[in-house]
Parts: C-alpha cells; structure tokens; sequence
C-alpha cells in the first residue's frame, strides 16, 4: 500500500503511517497540496496527514484541503511527538554548536536551548529535512531535531531522546482516501458546515445536536477564502451511523447553506 | 510612542502600526513571547500583534499569550497584504533565479511562480527578513517578498508589486497595551472561556448572548497546553459595554469554569 505523505521521508507523518500500516510504503511529497493530488489521481492508495497537535493547534492547511477534495477519513491516530536530537553517528553532544530544525520543533524544546546556551538555534523547512541536510552536508557541529524514523532513514544517530518541554505533545493523524464513507465500527463523525448569515445562527446549528444529546468533541472555524471574515466551521461528533445523527444532519442541512460530511470513522 | 513588533523591521507589523500610529517607533523582536514581554515591563508601550489573516486564518500563538498576560486589545487594524517582489536596485527581474519569504507568503504568490517557471522558491524565516539577507548579502540573482515598507526599510527596490494571488487577503491586526479594559466608543468586545466537560456546554454557552439577541462575529477553538483534546474557545461579540453584555458576561460566568475579556475596543 502507497500512502502520500507531506515532508520528507523519516517525518512523524511518516510514524504515523508506519503506526496505522506497518507494512505501507511511503511517498514523501512537498507540498500538502500534491499529497491530496497523489491520492485523487490514484499513484498513492492513501495519504496521512497531521490534522491538530495538542500543544500548536491545528493544521489549518489540511481542514481546508479536506474540504476542497472528495476523499474521506478512514481512520485517525494520536501519535505521541517524541523529539529526538540527531547528529551524523561519529558526531558527541559536546561538539554540538548549531541545532537545526521546524520553528515548531525547536519551539517545544526550550528547555535543552536554556541547559545548552552554547548552542544555536536554526529555523529549518522541515524536521527529517533538517536530518537529511546535517547527514547530507556532512556538519560536524551540527544536529537536527525529528522523529527516531528520521534517525533511522538518514542512517544517523540520536544523541538525546525525548527533549521536548512537554511530554503531553500529541499529534491527531488522520488516514485519508477515496470510497465508502463510513465505517461499521464508526463512534465518530467529522464535519464541515457553513452558518448563514444571521445573529444566533451558530447557536441554532449547534441546537441540531443538543436536542438530539449527541456530543461535540470539538469545533473549529475557518475563514473562507475569497470571502474575508466569514468562517468555516469544523466539528466532530461523538456519535455514528445512528437513527439519531441521521436526523441530526438531515436537520443540519436545513439551517446550513453547505454541509460535508468528512469522514465516519472509529475514534483512535 | 515605542511598539514592540514580532519580525524584522519593514514586516507587515511595522506597516500596520505605522497605520495605527504614524509616529510611533517600533521595536523589533525576534519571538512573540518577547513583543509581550517587552510591553510588560514598559521597555514598550503597546505592542501591534497579527491575530489572523483571511487566506491562511488565525495566528494562534497570539492568541495563547493574549490569554496568558494582562494585557488588553485598544484597537484593531484590517490591513490590505500587499506582497512585493523586492531586490537590490541595480538589479532586474529576469536576472532573478531564487526568490526567498516566508513559506505562507511564498505560497500567496503562487501564480508569479506559474509565470516565472525558471525561479526557485527559497522557504524563509521572515518576510522582511528575506529582503533584509538579499540585500545584506549582496545578492544579484536573489529576491524577497514582502511589504513595500521592507523595500523602504533596507533601501531595495520593489521589482515588482502586488504578485499576490487574492486581492482579498487581509490579516487584522490588535494594538494591545496596559491599563483600561474599554473604549468608549466599543462596539467589538473580545472574550476567552472554557466550557465545562459537558455533553451540550458550548450549546448552552452560546445561548448567554442569543438570548440576549447579541451576535458573535467569530468563534475559535484552541487546545489548551498540558491538556490533550481540550479548548478554550475565543469569540469576538458585536457589542460594547451594554446592561446586555453586562448581564451576559455575568451569565457566561455562572456556566465557564474560566471567562477572559481580552478587550472592548472599536470594530476596525
């Protein structure tokens, strides 16, 4: 099985499709853009694609493609982000003076920047990328911050494990493809759904569900393009294919100009 | 006046306070965490900070420290995202190979990139930063984009303007400062609250302004740190201080565990 993901091989995207499908071959893409591409015109079976971490908020990117593409959530995968000072094998910490890595990552390493005020901090596009370059360039004085995949993919060592600040750093993963759109064992239900208009219309959205005792485990809004200051919103529900949710959107449909159902899955 | 700004001087901060503030002089800071805490202990006296755009949404760090410091928004700014092609003076467009920006404002533009097949896009850390290391650096074959303000800011010269793709793309803008929590000409009230973990309590929540016939103009949802898969929600009402909003705000307070007024101010 092909699954698309966005960055370079050894990424935690790629943790978590090793998490979900052991036996999957990656296809690192650039760009999020051509990872929905890829599984629209059929070169990858699936993609896995990060959706919200616990710590950053979410990938706004990748609600908005979801939205735009006809493919579905299949499966979701909390992965724990575990980030791991990475350096070419002959390399010790102590000769360490740059340490490149995603603004994100470095961001949620604090911590060992403050224990090693010797060593500089350098953006970088991307997490494995930042592996890949320090193995690559053969940098003596540097190391990157990823995933143990990446260490492992770029044949380099990990000279500290675990060196984010906080340990309750989670990233929600979800698996995306074409067909069915609900699964038997689903208990959840992403959507998306647009509010006309009017004062007290999300109030009245959010009624189709309260009246009906089905459960939001989160709402998200987003601005729609083209339109400045109108929004988007995102939800999942705890429920699925219930007599009950079934009304919930067909009640949904009636207040809302736009209504996609994004995925009916088992909540991971 | 002294306004602490997140970037490099010449950013799309610097231009927004320059229109809130035609005489005020800005204080760079590297981090935002820093524009804070420059404002904090008075080293500045106010801080303009981006708290969402309409393509690429909110910028969700500010919203964590409007949260987390005692700092209140006085006003707010709509400012129009101009991106300009920027390099040195003695240089032209078809001797440009690599243009550097910020991967959001690389990605804004993606139509020059169509029209201009030969120029590879260089991810950077800032947007005025890029035209700062282009000029800096002496680079022939190099340009940045960013604000015209950048241009002005590191004596370059804008090759061309406007290269966005949506001339709908704004970010608005908040001056945040200390001392009073309200204007007197209101009509924009800004509020942080977390909901009790209850089936419906966002439900419930919402019905403190429709009730009340008060109309959110947004609502957001962030994670809260240290606590996987909770949110705190941010919602700006279209009110000011009113008996209404008085009584709502009481009202929102017997049902949230925690309720934060960010700010009343005057809608931009």
């Amino acid at each position: 099985m092909i699954v698309a993901i966005q960055g370079e091989a050894g990424s935690f995207s790629h943790e978590a499709a090793l998490a979900m499908l052991p036996d999957c071959i990656v296809l690192p893409c650039a760009r999020s853009a051509e990872v929905f591409e890829r599984v629209l015109k059929r070169k990858a079976d699936a993609a896995v694609i990060p959706i919200e971490n616990t710590l950053a908020g979410p990938v706004t990117e990748h609600f908005d493609l979801l939205l735009e593409h006809p493919l579905f959530i299949k499966r979701e995968y909390p992965l724990r982000i575990r980030h791991n000072l990475i350096a070419a094998p002959a390399v010790k910490l102590a000769q360490i003076r740059r340490v490149r890595s995603h603004p994100v990552a470095l961001d949620q390493c604090r911590k060992f920047f403050r224990d090693h005020p010797r060593i500089q901090q350098i953006p970088f596009y991307d997490t494995a990328g930042s592996v890949k370059h320090v193995i690559e360039a053969g940098e003596k004085d540097a190391a990157g911050i990823a995933s143990r995949q990446a260490a492992l993919e770029y044949g380099a060592k990990i000279l500290k494990a675990g060196i984010e600040d906080d340990p309750k750093n989670f990233t929600r993963f979800l698996l995306i493809s074409h067909g069915e759109r609900w699964a038997k064992d689903a208990d959840k239900i992403s959507l998306a759904f647009s509010v006309p208009d009017q004062p007290g219309a999300l109030f009245k959205t959010l009624a189709v569900f309260a009246l009906r005792d089905i459960s939001l485990s989160k709402i998200e809004s987003r601005p729609v393009k083209g339109h400045p200051w109108q929004y988007v919103f995102y939800a999942d529900l705890k429920s699925g294919q219930t007599p009950a949710t079934e009304h919930a959107l067909h009640h949904l449909r009636e207040i809302c100009p736009m209504v996609k159902v994004l995925g009916i899955y088992k909540a991971g």
